[in-house]
């Protein structure tokens, strides 16, 4: 089968690649149809590593993905072919003390797609394990069963948040993980979310939805907009989503006492943090790591309408063009979110 | 001033009637603009009491008020005369143990309007503290503000359930307060709340909303309902609006393992549960009674159009007509949800 | 090999008994060395079911164990032969939802020791998955091993309480699982736990231990006693183990506002509920079904000291007495807590 | 009244000072007896601020007071003339924000003992409002009444890691705030607490309690140690305790996948965090600042025998020799833990 490998830094190839092909009994075997572009795939094409994960081999990219069952095997029971499907990406090992906990995202054995060695599903055909592979209901199209992967980030970062019904959020960081988030967080319970940025094009895409507020930071003080958007209380929560330092740094001045602060931007670098700053309102701090138990959530918010994705696909390319699209993702223009391949069908 | 006075269990009179006059530093002066009927006042009126609450002498009805500040006491900081706004009606002991930890409503020191021996505010101005009174946002009209003291209920329901983003609800009673629920539980982050009840024309009230399905109890089976709902799973969360024994004595069947019921309907006399079918799933059960630390959150939904009461409001009556409003608050028509004084201005 | 098998209601026999004998990959083999006599094991003794549990088949009893590895699959990385164990009884599937979400006790598909149709581990070996088996510090004796899996259910009680460090609770019911969830709430965090009953020599039994107080509610008011205890406040804390419907009916009155009632106790028929005594302090409830990954903190608690199950541990029988300890079990002397029956090494 | 009065950074005077004298309603008047020396006390007696707390006028020492009721305010009805008390420092606004969600301690109106322009306890008589002021019980003599406050500040920690009965946690530094919070972790759950600091002193003095284990780092990593105590899963909570660079650096490899850091140290500057690492095992972070709601349940926890300050306690002083005891805590001996001066009586 056909595939798009990364063959090394900077150089991608569509080509005939053999993946492993045995269907287990717990397995299905999916047709692919939609797969969206991720901006570690991208990174993985213009660096070649990401932290101490480095693409050694030829690598098949690819982790947001849709598709159709066309066989099981045969111990699985909820899924039939013919199944519309999208697919989670992170496969844990069950037995594990993470996994047990319900926290598989952070068993330190997970093998996820195109995380090297782990191949990833831009190629026509993969086998999944039927427990991590989510019907869609027929209202979800491929294309959003495709965008439920990055969504599940930001339902990551709602469920960390212990969002209070009528929570004011901030939003620090408004690319496409900080449009996920700011969607997740609103749909999730917040009354208001206020997301800031310097790149308008960015602001006014996501400022586009109802209840989301927006502010460039470039013009005006976020602390300033916080404190005349709460009376000077600050907000319940903050969604930390740039990794940029300087927003690091004074993240805790935008929320309330005894709010809470979610960092879901990943600064390369150990940056500094205020803590005595934290320490004053006595903030709680949560980390995101992925995601786990969030798919059938973000299936179901999509479902019902409460969250549109359909807004954030910036354009579809086929499978062929997929070099392309990877081209056109490097470009990282401020009016792209979500650039998605379409598999031959 | 006038007020709308129960003289007695059953005999309502709109007549002169002498309230507390004094204004204290911390208290605010308020004109009162909108005042809804709530059961509670008509259950004093045909009752003559509530468990131990008992109409010894006669009480000015009403605690579901919006209004205008008049004056301020002089330590009063947050508040200025002309503002709107919408008034708590229970007033803790701020110094009591359950105060401190942030539970006032729990506070067995609480006075609150319009239950023996405190008086309501039906009438043309009260006093109250202003850390108790609230501000309404410009798109929040005086009629929503009234609104917010039912909401609030829903609001404590949805904060109790600790929904977490996408679950799936259900409520089981489409009165006013299963009403206020469902809309709270839909805003705090449900993906889908599905609402039980006998009675057609309330479900087809709270079944306008998008996001609610209703399932009428006459005619198909709840579980089957929820079974199909939820792919045989059950639903995250359960709340339980009628106070009805077998509603009670079955709502664990509607829940998932380690899921969560919260009880908000009130049984006047101990009712059957089945403790083993609770325990069987795990289930977490949580109670409300009335709310804390919700207001602010309640207009926040309100302002942000996430939250439309207005639907539920059945008729505005002028204060003169207020027996004639509760005599049709005892009809208990299935069309009526809400009932509003309006007061002279 | 020789097992003691429950032909039928009523009927014992200690003979030879062909098990599943494939040591799965990931499975370790474990020569057993202690077994306890649950409750549960004398209820299939006397009565032949529970609940829907019946036993149709004869069936090895058996499921409070420990022992010594003596063989291990090949995948097994973290066993070796020779390691002292004790062994978790329930199995669930683990790409079941609820073994995803980490509540792997509700999973429905659980298959667990001594419960119809799954045979216990009252035999001289077992085969176990070695993600359910523990190893024992060197200073757990095999009979505190044994006792791990009952004082996993306090634990899972006092998980459950989410109790906060100096809570005072109240324990109604001082049979074995309350014994345990007394000494697991102790260790968890209590300051001061008070243990209720009727029956002295068990209340003389839990009393011993430093840090719990007894009432016999023969001899006194248990709500004057936590009145007493607390200047009038409640609980922070309720674990009813009795399942008796007094206890349960009046529970509410021994806990603060805003407070919390853990329901072990399992009374057989739906029971009356004062749901309004429970919402006038707006109290929490959760409930308890077997545990989840309290395995591992059980058995730091017994190694560090903080736990001493010693002194429950009533009498032990050799394999070959099996029969006469399940006898004097059915017996239910108040002064036995648990009766142990030692394998032949 | 004499007083211990810091005139100005580095001097210190015992002499006449008049301090407000009005009781008011819900006030008592208090004989001092005993007052703990805290580092807060020698920080501004050698540097003359606390950050943005600057002694710009005289001011009384002292916050850390245990004493007897003396005389009442006509509304106090839970204390009466002769309780043995202590006192709770910081008194919050109670119509606040923060005081009404029950998180006092972040009220930005507080107003604590001896912090500018507040003046301290370190006299022999002070007035305090009631709902402040804890009776202590019998077996809890003054000089331990007078260390509830350090030890609160363990309570909080301890509170805000929301420890779950059996959690392993370490403590990153031994100082007298580590040394508490070591405690308050050790009853409020944990199963062992190691602690780790240089100071092989400190160490000896909280490695005498047990369950509490020590590693001086300057022989050995913490990192394998707490390795070794988990099987290299990690601990379930880390308690920062240093504000030590270096130790919030690595933080994150002392904790489990999914555990939990409590920040407890105050760093003055901002110090690098490395977020990548928090987040690679998705930990939460939580803050602390003072304390609210804890006086209670620490008095709990040393009366019932479960926390025993008494050996922390490294010498009494008399109050004429307050000023030599200021200076012998200027010293930082490490083996002193708790110096406590004593009130004529």
């Amino acid at each position: 089968m056909k595939a798009l490998v990364l063959e090394e830094k900077g150089k991608l190839a569509l080509r005939e690649f053999e993946l492993p092909a045995t269907l287990g009994p717990r397995d299905v075997r999916i047709k692919t149809h939609t797969v969206g572009i991720c901006g570690s795939d991208v990174h993985y094409y213009t660096h070649g590593k990401i932290g101490h994960f480095v693409v050694n081999e030829p690598m098949v990219l690819g982790h947001e993905a849709s598709g159709t069952v066309v066989a099981c095997g045969d111990a699985v029971t909820d899924l039939k072919p013919g199944d519309r499907v999208c697919m989670e990406p992170g496969i844990p090992d069950p037995d594990s003390r993470a996994s047990k906990l319900g926290i598989y995202n952070v068993d330190p054995a997970v093998r996820f797609w195109a995380t090297p060695p782990v191949h990833g599903c831009l190629t026509p055909e993969v086998i999944h394990p039927a427990a991590f592979t989510y019907k869609l209901p027929d209202n979800v199209s491929f294309a959003e069963g495709a965008m439920v992967e990055p969504f599940a980030i930001g339902m990551q970062a709602a469920l960390r948040a212990k969002i209070q019904p009528g929570d004011i959020a901030v939003v620090t960081g408004a690319g496409p993980i900080g449009m996920m988030v700011a969607l997740a967080a609103l749909a999730g319970g917040c009354a208001r979310v206020i997301v800031a940025d310097l790149a308008q094009p960015k602001l006014d895409i996501i400022g586009a939805y109802d209840g989301i507020e927006t502010v460039n930071i470039r013009d005006e003080s976020l602390t300033d907009a916080v404190a005349a958007a709460t009376d000077g209380w600050g907000a319940d929560l903050v969604f930390e989503c740039s990794g940029a330092a300087p927003a690091i740094l004074g993240m805790h001045e935008f929320a309330r006492p005894g709010g809470a602060i979610v960092l879901v931007g990943m600064p390369v670098d150990p940056v500094p943090v205020d803590i005595v700053g934290l320490q004053a309102r006595e903030l709680r701090l949560e980390t995101v790591f992925r995601y786990a138990n969030v798919y059938d959530r973000a299936i179901a918010l999509i479902a019902s309408g409460k969250v549109d994705l359909k807004p954030l696909i910036s354009a579809s390319l086929p499978f062929e063009d997929s070099i392309a699209g990877f081209d056109r993702a490097v470009e990282a223009r401020d009016s792209d979110v979500k650039l998605q391949i379409v598999m031959p069908q």
